[in-house]
């Protein structure tokens, strides 16, 4: 809330300043915030002639109003800098050698990067890098290896950015030495994966199958069960793997693969994970998020089989003592980041703990082991909630009073009200994305099919699902646009017919659907549109405009296909 | 689905015999679905020069088509039938004693009722009257007792319909002696309630306070909390009162008041009710819907004091054993039908049993008793779950492999879809509501206010609530109509500042909420909107069209006020 306030007060600041003293373009958009208020604060704090900002303690609230601007911002605010900054430059670049890049490796001294022969001096970035204090390590040295681990960098606007910082071209014999780093590429064991995966991002590998693919079986293959890493993915022995389960009175509990799989009763769920992305390209259509273009495949269906964890934490010493003051389970991978952090997230004590939480130490996926881009030899699965939960390459359970402190956790997957842009969001305002709202997507036809006249009836298929174990009870169709709707016919399984419901609660896995109607007699094009209905009566939102969020997450408006009637020649 | 495919088949059926010999109105309206079919039917039967209809045993699924039209629908059916009667009759009317009309009780000799002095044949109308046979205890006599309990009779379509059946004027003697209905009225002893109240039906009562007034409360005032009885209001002497316990291997336990205050640890929680009717009147407009016309007001927040009711099943000898075979809690009101049947409903066992579901037996709202209209001396109280489960008057509890058979828990309280009409509705194909959707409202300024410009300011505030114990995170407000949205702060006590939390997945209270924004310079009118997001991330759909439903239930797009600006003459 503070930084809300504080984000409203240097909004107010920016309204009285221009009106004091008109300063740079004399349209501010927001982008410009954070200099155009520095410059007024500047201007106000040596020669103030406004008495209101003194008695409201201006000089000390500005320092808030500035690290509240920064505090979890990001590019967008290192946009209005180096807008700022190309207004300085235009002189011709010098050739600068590796040692004197290296020279250059702190604040006091400055912060040279240097990126594909050229040298940058980023030293009034590093303190609004959306990563935050992470690019120190590239201080002094190529900026490359970093990006091939966090490919997020591998953008156009990012590239932008770090235009506008370049100082200089380095030395064409120091930059042919860096050609080591090319083989130090951290991606190169990861696994092999089919070519029919549409790739959103190579390195960390993000894809998701064609999503016309995905209502044709209910339990998705899992070679095009989308894969979603956020870093290398790891290489595990299995012999030498290790579980390690924290935070508990008894100490640590260690565990074996061997022993996972043989101390604890095997469960086996079938659940759906999504994305929290899924969808984002719709989203993106309306304004433009962050984040990786997923279409509506980063979802799949899959059986899982493991120990529960409810099983696991009773064993290493979990009881109403420790009810007393766990509130959450953390989990961490076994990827790393370049600083050997791990990745991490947690979950609520009570869905952990829950005999009908179902989450699982999974060690096999559609009964084989996990394969390398899920998880193995052990993945988290958290049925009901957000994919990012679902830690994959577990190695470390920690049982807490406190949620993750990972990135991801606090930082990344939550959501914000659409008027919440990259200069007032405010991560702390928003809980982390646990149960995942309702879903469902048309998957046949694909968007801009023809469909032939003297067909005379049009087959629409897809998936629907909801997070928090809340079964799907009803799908609605149109094919007009919204105008009128049908329901379809859903599917919890491959077997023709088969209307078994999961218990109540408990619905972890989506279920597809299909709907065959005649095409109006009169339409060239049909708008076709579907939206699901949870067993709490949840639905989607109509459009995407009002659930517009700055990461893109949470896509969940009606989902609409568009789709053309031709004509048959033959027909009199 | 039966019913569904039955109706289909009925309609093919229709568009059949259409084309064979068009009969009445050449415009056939769905509401003449019966009749037409029923003539089309007869002369099929009799005289089928189309060999298909015998080909797939026509006749005898005739009997199934019928049966599947007549079985759930209603008035509308009804309205059909009446207006072909229409036109058969013209003749005046003949006097008719009370002794000629008590001779007419069955449908063998011709099912006649009185209402206000006229005499009214309604044999035809038996088979298809919504509320089934109950009708037939009428027969011979006066209807107005039975209107007087099932009070929904009260409306200009009922009387409409019921004209359509007169044969006569009854003696006026015997009409004379029907005075005496008037003094059994079951609801002279109904309490007395405050006059701001605004009564959506007198018998049984329902009304809902002035919407204005809830968000200046967290808690609710008792006087002002919504009432939603749907029967006369039982008079229970507390001494003489016994909670009934059933379906447990050890037989019936029975507990009087005192027991079930002094045996039972006495919690408390601080839960919202809405019913699943609250805001009908919006989706009214966009489509007739049937039922009680409710504002936003139905729907309350108090504080319940009471024994678990886990405690009480546990006591009753529910455990392992039990939950092997046991689904369901069935709840028995000591509110009585004219049949004698009780009114009923039932929730999922797990949510009964459960130690974080807080169902209560509550003999305590807002600190004292619970009073007459709100369930003396013991309601119910399922917190996150629709009104309607939240048994008032609870006479007796049953553990079982079944949901209530009554009608409410049945034939009543289900949503279905947009595309399903009274002519099409299956209620078997729909769950039983029991958590409900998100929801929020604009309670000021209220619908018309009109702003002075020279206020500058505009306060905006609310309620947002969620099923299933989903707590409201956010609250988007936009006043242009849905094209901006900021977000509001929300309260979750009285208290000044109180960010208090509940815990995760026990939210059953409400959140209130406000916004001051600034007058937009330009408006002249402003359409202000409102929409809750859980923690759950579901959000309210924008429009009710797309979640119209025949019974107007669930009734939660966006709340939409509009209000005008005048301009301030003093101002230059």
């Amino acid at each position: 809330m503070k930084t809300y306030l504080q984000n409203v007060n240097a909004m107010l600041l920016l309204r009285r300043c221009h009106r004091l003293n008109p300063i740079g373009p004399l349209s501010i958009d927001r982008n410009q915030v954070a200099p155009v208020v520095a410059s007024c604060a500047v201007r106000l704090c040596s020669s103030s002639n406004d008495q209101r900002f003194h008695q409201y303690g201006f000089s000390a609230s500005w320092r808030h109003v500035l690290a509240g601007l920064l505090a979890g911002t990001g590019a967008v605010l290192a946009y209005g800098l180096h807008r700022h900054k190309a207004i300085e430059k235009s002189s011709p670049l010098p050739i600068i050698s590796q040692e004197e890049v290296t020279r250059h490796r702190s604040l006091k001294d400055g912060v040279w990067v240097t990126y594909q022969g050229g040298v940058y001096d980023i030293t009034e970035f590093v303190s609004i890098h959306p990563g935050g204090e992470k690019i120190m390590m590239a201080a002094g040295g190529a900026i490359e290896p970093f990006w091939s681990l966090y490919a997020v960098h591998n953008q156009e606007h990012v590239l932008e950015i770090l235009s506008e910082y370049k100082i200089g071209e380095l030395k064409a014999e120091d930059l042919k030495k860096q050609s080591t780093f090319k083989s130090s590429d951290p991606y190169s064991s990861d696994p092999e994966r089919h070519p029919a995966l549409r790739t959103n991002s190579l390195k960390p590998f993000n894809a998701e199958p064609p999503p016309e693919i995905l209502a044709d079986s209910y339990i998705t293959p899992t070679a095009f069960f989308f894969k979603r890493n956020h870093l290398p993915v790891p290489q595990v022995d299995p012999d030498l793997y290790r579980l390690h389960v924290e935070g508990l009175p008894r100490g640590v509990l260690t565990l074996s693969l061997e022993e996972l799989k043989t101390r604890f009763p095997k469960h086996t769920i079938t659940a759906t994970l999504q994305c929290a992305g899924n969808r984002r390209s719709e989203m993106n259509k309306t304004r433009q998020v962050k984040g990786l273009n997923w279409g509506f495949g980063a979802i799949g269906n899959a059986t899982w089989s493991g120990a529960k964890l409810r099983d696991v934490l009773l064993a290493a010493g979990y009881g109403p003592d420790v009810a007393q003051w766990a509130r959450h389970v953390q989990f961490e991978g076994l990827d790393k980041e370049i600083t050997g952090s791990a990745y991490g997230a947690s979950i609520p004590i009570n869905k952990a703990v829950s005999e009908e939480g179902d989450v699982l130490l999974a060690y096999e996926m559609n009964g084989k082991d996990i394969p390398a881009d899920h998880g193995f030899p052990i993945r988290v699965v958290v049925p009901g909630v957000v994919g990012t939960r679902n830690v994959k390459w577990l190695g470390k359970i920690v049982v807490s009073a406190q949620e993750s402190s990972s990135h991801w956790q606090q930082k990344d997957y939550k959501g914000f009200a659409p008027g919440i842009d990259w200069d007032t969001v405010d991560y702390k305002s928003a809980p982390a994305i646990q149960e995942l709202p309702v879903q469902s997507a048309i998957t046949t036809p694909a968007e801009g099919s023809v469909i032939d006249r003297s067909e005379e009836m049009l087959t629409v298929k897809g998936y629907a699902w909801s997070g928090g174990g809340r079964e799907v009870i009803r799908v609605d169709v149109s094919v007009d646009g919204g105008k009128t709707w049908k329901e379809a016919k859903l599917k919890s399984s491959d077997k023709e017919g088969d209307q078994t419901s999961p218990p109540l609660g408990r619905a972890w896995a989506w279920k597809l659907w299909e709907i065959t109607v005649p095409l109006p007699p009169e339409a060239q094009e049909l708008e076709l549109i579907c939206k699901a209905v949870d067993n709490s009566y949840n639905t989607q939102p109509d459009t995407f405009g009002p659930i517009w969020n700055v990461r893109g997450l949470l896509s969940n408006a009606w989902h609409r296909v568009k789709v053309k009637i031709s004509e048959d020649d033959d027909e009199e």
